[in-house]
């Protein structure tokens, strides 16, 4: 099996779209973000993206029905003066080339919509827990840059500063687009890093950047309930492994050991 | 070398068949389920398929002939309305990618028998030990959830519970037959998820169901014996590499540190 | 870069020769073998195997030149009623797929020379240390077992015992001749299993078996010779290893963390 | 994506080029080598290599814009009887085939300039700190060992003592090198294995030896602040790792439960 998109019926006509990607990562401020689009902006999924690098899994939906894991291609239309391309999902690749072939098709979808920008969405781990989180940023190109900063968002480093690196698809999204010649800004929400919070005051913080720069009003009324159902189905599932784990604990560790000599007994 | 599936002989006639797979994992329900419909029913081997991504090793029979792992499929004929096709084997993949590449195989064999219905088997691990082991499942189509509803398997979740996700062929399966318009189901028996128990008491509860939905008679009184037979491989697998842990565990943590250094000494 | 073999001018005349496997494991048993007979029968290389799935390093010999890490392919001419192709080297493939493949691809080879035997070469850990070690056997035919049966070699486990696994190439090469229709056996001397010791006493076991079997005398006086060379080898690879350890593990520590954070910190 | 090379223009003239490659590893010697030599003679960049191999990620500037991971190719023209390509770059492979894919489009570039000669540089861990650090090294043909043991490279190893192996892109270049015919040595310099240091000395210890070899000039004035400059980036990186780490120490425990469990649940 290959990494492929399947598209459902015919393909939208976009105007002039901009693809905005938000997957899960640091304080889920990229999904959230992602997600809160597609609801308040009525996004129709029109793609779907399925990988043999994601986790070789399904998730059980409440009714029963199974999913597969995948990236999720949106599109909004009529609301700004250009539509927009929301990738959501409910993982990254699972391995390292994984990371890669992903983004380079999510990015070959883009270019059959003509997208001109990118925009990635995560989160920035600065271990503070802050009322008012700032919006941090990197990108491709001094005019994108500059733009954004006029919405505050912070992409100089201070004296001798350290910006590190963006890993994962909101990162190689960026430099990937920027080999194809596309404008492309990663927009990150300054959270504590804790991977099991989600993070609805980061995703407010980031979704006021994006309402400014697509020039669309975008509510947030509905954002804090979207963090708490987004929590309970990670806590839901980190409640089902704990579970597990109570009862595996003593096994799993002769479980590693069996492992470890099988892969030694080379006859 | 690739996956591949080789035959044996001339490929059987079947009568509308219904896929079952049955592979190892929690509980060993699935396999243990499989197996003992091979055996009830008089399946006969067909085919088999070799991948690279099964763990790099062989087994040996008691009588000192090797089997290397593979995944079998038999057909069971006249035994009801419908033939079945089992697939049943030693292990699931062993990486990532390759859950992916053999599930689609797989479903490339079941295709080629014009397969409609694909069916499942897995343990749910809920940490319980039970006198009557419920059977949850999960699946494609309401029609498909309505009908095995009747025979009381669970698939709604309650009020705010978390139905997870099933990892593995058991679940890539159901997600993959779906995207080729397949109907599929997983059922999963009630397993307190003790990854060394052999559970002929949650394997007895799914095959009750397929039983039903079968309309085919299928004689329960082996099953503990061949829980035993399966324990004791097992158990033997286990003993023997717990010998070898004696023995090697400390120069096993040596061993890994010249592993991580190797690694880093990258001149 | 793909797996290839690099033959050295032109391709050896080999009337009906038997491959025999010795590679690095349990106990270096294949390997301390495969070298013997290689040194002892006056063997000349006559290809080598090199593969992307080996371990990504270079072996630097006392004189300063290296070598790339290869398994290679020595002609044993003029002894017996067959002439032998041993393969022997420096390690095993480092991925799981990795295995696979190269073990193929000494098929392969074997099969461009009408090879129709394969013996492969490994250690049995049994945990125990003995003055006459035995030698364990499993093999693709009643036929060839009931021969090595006859140099004393133990294919039959008692009641009930379980003989378990053969992991590796030793393994794989049994299990991959089968499907090729060619007759195969792995004979494993029994070793306590200590990944470092390299056990002369086992590896002799093996060759008197090997002598009646192709019904020619190997010497065995160098033998603990090219035990302690092969150990010398391998110690000065621990010591070398240890002596980075020392200067790295706190900092190894740190180092694992931001691994692991890396991994972690998807923006 | 494939690993591929990215040519800047038209692709440069240059005269009887010798290859020098300088990635992170032991010490950061051949990195801040390479670097320096790029600085101190003016070395242009024609070309980078991509790889999904690399690390998932991209690196943040200071001025906010991201540069992904890649290797690159600089030339170095008029400054002696050869020009010289420089290969640098922010990392190695992250994965073991990925190791040998990139070392081998490294040197496809070398032969498309018709390159003889290629040197890898890198730290050899001897645990010891020292004023004046050896070079040592490895080669693939006497001629070019004798010609480095005039610049007091030391290449021969005292008797019964292990050189050990070079692992990652300084090794496997000198190894494949030889290969395809062409001459290559590996020039180490001796450095305490401290995996965040970043060791000056035992740079300019092989800086003077490569002076010789290439019958130029170089400056040793910046070496010491390029070394700074390293470590601040590379200090830099670890504290915003270790920020990350004490909020997520706990979660991330919980974190890999869930993994391992995840992998275990197989329904």
């Amino acid at each position: 099996m290959e990494t492929f998109v399947k598209y459902f019926g015919e393909k939208p006509k976009l105007k002039n779209p901009v693809l905005i990607e938000g997957l899960p990562g640091f304080g889920q401020v990229g999904r959230l973000v992602a997600e809160h689009l597609v609801k308040e902006l009525k996004g129709k999924k029109f793609a779907e993206l399925y990988s043999p690098h994601f986790p070789p899994q399904v998730m059980i939906n409440p009714g029963g029905t199974v999913d597969m894991i995948t990236n999720n291609f949106f599109a909004i239309t009529g609301k700004g003066k250009r539509d927009i391309i929301i990738v959501v999902g409910e993982a990254q690749a699972a391995t390292i080339t994984g990371q890669y072939e992903i983004c380079t098709k999510i990015l070959d979808v883009a270019q059959e919509f003509k997208v001109s920008d990118v925009i990635t969405i995560g989160g920035y781990a600065t271990g503070k827990l802050l009322k008012e989180p700032k919006v941090y940023g990197a990108g491709t190109s001094p005019a994108l840059i500059k733009e954004f900063e006029n919405y505050n968002v912070s992409f100089k480093s201070g004296e001798g500063e350290f910006r590190g690196g963006i890993v994962g698809a909101s990162g190689l999204l960026v430099g990937l687009s920027q080999l194809r010649g596309m404008n492309a800004v990663c927009l990150m929400g300054e959270t504590p890093g804790h991977p099991l919070l989600i993070d609805a005051k980061a995703a407010e913080a980031v979704i006021r950047v994006l309402s400014k720069h697509l020039k669309i009003e975008i509510q947030l009324g509905e954002l804090d309930k979207r963090a708490k159902e987004l929590e309970k189905f990670r806590v839901g599932l980190e409640r089902m492994m704990r579970k597990m784990v109570k009862k595996e604990e003593e096994t799993a560790e002769e479980g590693e050991k069996e492992e470890e000599e099988k892969t030694k007994y080379i006859g």
